[in-house]
Order: C-alpha cells, then structure tokens, then sequence
C-alpha cells in the first residue's frame, strides 16, 4: 500500500517475509497481523481475503481514492472492488495506459544498465544461431548441417540450450519460423520444418535474465541465395528501420515514428495499418512497445499513442514485412531515447544470406 | 465470449487471426468487426479498448449478468467493468474459486496425460542431477564434482541445460537451495553457494512443456553423510507424504489431507500451522494445490478448504520441515485423484544421502 508522501507498507503471508526483507520495504506486515486466518474461517477463502484487504485499508486509515494495482484474475479483482466499495472506500479504475504504466514507462540509469546486459547476452545466442547457420551447407536446395537437414526443432532446442548457457530464460517462449511460416508475426511457430535455400528463417526472442528486466530482439535470415522478393522486403524493412531510428528523439509524439515507416513503406508500394483495408499483407503490426521487466509496455510506437517519447525510455523498433504464402521479414532492435536520439542498446550487424 | 447454451465467439485483433484459427473456437470476428479504430481515435488506446467490448456485448444483444474473465491489470479491468456498468450491463464479480476456476478443477484424460509426459520429462532432468551428485566426492567436507568445489550455481547452469534439452521450460524458474537457505520456503534461492558433506540441497522444479501444461517436483538430497537432524527430518517429511496419500481420495474434503499431515507433524513435536503461534519453524505451508496450466490453481490442500476432492482432480503433494537457520526438507509429487485413491503421476525414489 502506497500513500502519497508517505512511506510504502507491504502486507505479505508469513511464509514470504524472507523475500520481502530483501525488498525496499522496510514497514512490512503479514496477512495475520490483520486477522486472516479468522476472516478465512468466518467467510471462506477468497471472500476472506477481500475482507482482510478491507481490513488493512480500514486500520490504516485509507480515506481518499484508491487504485488496485498489479495483475490478477479480473472476476475476483472486480469482488474485491465491489467489497470494498460496499465497505465506504472509493474504488477507481483507469484505462490504459493507468499510472503505473507511467511510472514505469521511463527507466533509470540501473535499469537502462540491466536491460543493455541482457540485450549483450542475447546477442551473444543470436550470434552462436548465425555462425551455426553459417557453418551449415546447401545441397539440392536442402539446408544441411553436420551431415543431416537442418529443421527448425533442431535450431529451437540449440537455441534454448544456448539461453541456458548466457544465464537467460524465456519466459515466453520464442519465434523460429522457417518459409511461409514466418508471414504470420503473431504465430508461435511449432512445426518442425526442414530449412531450405532462400527462404526466410524469422527469428524472435525475448529473454529475461535473473532479474526479471527483458530484452526483445528479431533477425530475418536466409541460408544460400536469397529469393528476389526476400531480398527486396529485407532492404525495404532495414531501410525503414533506419528511418524510425531517425524519426525518434525526445519531445516526438509516440504514433510518429509509426506513421513516418507507414508512408516509408507506401512509397515503396507496400500496404500499411493507414491504409483502410490492409489484411495480411505488408507492414500489418505496431512499429515498437516499452521493454522493461515486461516486452508490451509504454510507451507504445502505435497509431493514436499520443504522449510524446522523452529520455530514458527504452522501446523496440521493429519494422516488417509479410506476404502470406511466402514469408514474412522483420528486424528488431531496442533503443533507449537519449535526449536528440534513439541509441541501439545491443548493436548487432543485420545481414540477410547466411 | 461463451453465453449459456451458445457457441462461443472469439473477438481478436487481425494480428492474431491465424494463432485464432489454429484453436478450437469456429466463430472468430476482429476488433475491426466492432470498430476499434473509430473507437480508440475517439477516446484513446484504452477508453477506446473498453468501449470495443461494450460494443461487443451490444450488438450480440447481451442482457443478463456479464462475468470478465481471465488474468490483467486490476485498475484497467476495474475501470472496464465500470464503463459496462455506465453502458447498462450487470457485470457481476466473484471471490475465489470463480466459475472458471471451478471449470479447470477437473482435468480430462488428456490433460492427464499431458501433465503426466511433463512429469516424466521433469523426472529425467531430476535423475541427471542426482547422478551428478553421486559422481561428487566430498573431500575435507566440501563437494568436489570433477576437481572443482561444487557450488548452487553450477547445477543451476547445469539443470537449466538439461530442461532445455528435454524440452521444457522454466516459465517461473526453479529453486536450489543449499544449507540454512533452505529453510525459506519460498526464498528463490540465487546466492552462488558451496556445496558442504551433510547439508540439505532443496531442489523444486516446476517446468512447462510446449503445451504450456506443468508439473512440479520436489526432492532433498545431501552429498556424504547427513547431520542427524537432517536425517531426522527426512523421516518424518518423508512419512508425512505417505500418510498424506492415504488420506486423498474422492469425496474427502480439501483440507484434510493438510489437517491430517498436521496431527501427524505434531505427534512428532513439530510445529504446524493448525498451531496459533507458529512462525518460521516445522511445516509453515500448505500440503499442495492443483497442477495443470498453472501451478497454483484449485484444488488447494489447505484450511478452509472446504469442498471435496474428486476423480480426476491432478494435486501436489508436498509437506515440508524447516528449521530456520539450520535448513529445510520437502518432498513434493504430483497426484491424480483416481477414485478411492491418489496415484502419483510420474513415479521416483526418495533418498536422502548421495
């Protein structure tokens, strides 16, 4: 619980109270202090809960408005607001983005830090799949390495072993998706599909390292000659990415950056959210979202995101292209908004033909 | 959306069309079926958002009482139900177990299965690192794996390897802790520490397959000779699961297996929660809690908890002593409840000393 200009208290159950003093709450207290297990006996588990939640704002003198924050099943977070209103406390909601996406929306030095080192160690995977593919030969338009096709089930689990290694997990999984596969942005792909020559291979990861803080990463990559039309939406993405990082400094408003690459992408015949009935194909997604100890933050670089960028956010910028039944092209890096300018927090060369 | 009697609707962005279709639900329509565009360059991302599910339940002619379900952010699921409200919807909210939870209770034999391949898998991770421990030596008391002092972060590198290679995933990490450190039962454990002759090493894995179903596993071990309250604890940990399985079956009430476990810890003078002034000493937790997409889903095997267990409910069941400074036991092992009985979904040894 946190009262303007005054000091947080965090109620947990006994049984967290080694975590929580290793926190930055020094007033902490458990769920009994304010009668749990009573409550619990008296009205049922979850009811009992709410009503001890009550009971905290009640013995603390909780008069003004009050905000529940965090993430929770919305049913029994929709009981507790009822409860508490019912007991006389003001309950409001917010529509995204609420005052904790704001408070959470600039990073600070530490974070900035943290989220770069884990961006160096997700590099460093991105750079053992390159060299793997790079090591890896074609033969009748197959993709082999070591003696056997290459599939993308084999490239997920050297992935995973790889994260292992750098100290990261994935909390969410990863996106290897090998030919048409790839021009869906949103599929996770699963199939195991052998790698052939001159198709996309979309590689999307997203890892945490053991302080919770993520990175987000993309590289479209091809093994032997690329396809013209691979080749052609490779250059136009990187060309457009090059473009967002020009458009973002601080004082922008987020939607321009956005908007700049749509009409980049216009200029270069490809279909865009502007355009009125854009389906699957062209550049179809958002341009990039806030990273920070979640990978769909604020400040999102979305169409009617009006706030503007300032210094010390760190977004990604991920431009794409996707054509159904061929395959789809996306490069994605995260900057921190360093007053006039986007810096690349893990620089890493974009190369298509591996 | 899901209205009594009727099939269901599933609303997503264009985004997420194909991931949509590769589901189980026929009738999918995109938030630009409703118009989320005109809505969000009217009243912003999230007013706009919220508006889009009012909406929703306007033009499919909903009436009756409105429950939202699923996991957000509790001030904009507040500020949601409030907008519905406004817009003459009866939202109605619900304490835990909500309806939903109720629905997941009960896993069909799939999802049996499913947890029970996740157990196995988990099991083959368990027995690498039981190996690896009966490879060390202890020399001079400390534990010595291949000519190096054996230290938590070592095996942890180690564990996470290995999940990877078996195709699991960490989603909410794993806990190794070694000597007094264990004594926290929720403490995720992250110092680097040596390995000493006779010291718990408390390991609690609870990985997810690509299905996203879990499992969740407990052993202690120690490397050499045990200290003879360790060992002393073992026993009763040990002992307590046994009579723990005796007392599942259908038709009995939740929270007696952990009334059960707590007469039996008694009866051998430690502590328990059934105590009023228990702190941090004995067997501070509950007995279990169901196993499926989540790791902290109903069935719960704790006070209050009143309703029965019945066939096909999947439970943990994990009694733990914890001395604090000194160290702590558990032994943790997912149960089907299968009629009059509780069958242990993946089966392995218990032993103490490696």
């Amino acid at each position: 619980m946190k009262r303007r200009g005054a000091e947080p208290l965090l109620v947990v159950s006994s049984l967290d109270m080694g975590c929580a003093r290793r926190g930055s709450v020094s007033n902490i207290k458990t769920y009994s202090d304010y009668g749990l297990r009573e409550l619990q006996r008296r009205h049922g588990p979850g009811r009992g809960w709410a009503e001890m939640v009550s009971t905290i704002l009640a013995r603390e003198g909780v008069r003004g408005n009050v905000a529940l924050a965090g993430r929770t099943d919305i049913l029994s977070a929709t009981h507790l607001a009822d409860l508490l209103r019912r007991n006389g406390f003001k309950v409001t909601g917010m529509a995204k983005p609420t005052f904790v996406d704001a408070c959470r929306r600039r990073k600070d030095g530490w974070e900035i830090e943290t989220i770069k080192r884990v961006g160096d160690k997700t590099v460093s995977v991105v750079q053992k799949l390159e060299k793997l593919l790079e090591e890896s030969d074609v033969r009748t338009g197959k993709v082999v390495y070591e003696g056997k096709q290459l599939t993308t089930a084999v490239l997920r689990k050297h992935v995973m072993v790889w994260c292992s290694e750098a100290g990261l997990s994935l909390p969410e999984g990863f996106m290897l998706a090998a030919g048409a596969e790839s021009s869906d942005p949103h599929a996770m792909a699963r199939e195991d599909k052998p790698l052939t020559e001159g198709e996309p291979l979309l590689f999307d990861i997203y890892p945490a390292d053991e302080t919770g803080y993520r990175y987000d990463f993309t590289r479209t990559y091809c093994v032997g000659r690329a396809k013209p039309l691979l080749r052609k939406m490779f250059e136009d993405v990187a060309a457009a990415q090059k473009h967002a990082f020009d458009t973002i400094n601080a004082g922008t408003r987020c939607e321009t950056p956005f908007i700049e690459v749509c009409r980049f992408f216009r200029r270069r015949r490809w279909p865009t959210l502007l355009d009125r009935d854009v389906k699957d194909k062209g550049f179809i997604h958002g341009l990039g979202h806030g990273v920070g100890l979640t990978i769909g933050e604020e400040p999102y670089l979305t169409r009617f995101s009006t706030t503007p960028l300032s210094s010390g956010e760190v977004v990604t910028v991920e431009p794409g292209l996707y054509v159904p039944g061929f395959g789809g092209v996306r490069l994605e890096d995260v900057v921190v908004v360093d007053g006039g300018k986007a810096v690349v927090l893990a620089e890493h060369r974009k190369v298509l033909e591996l």
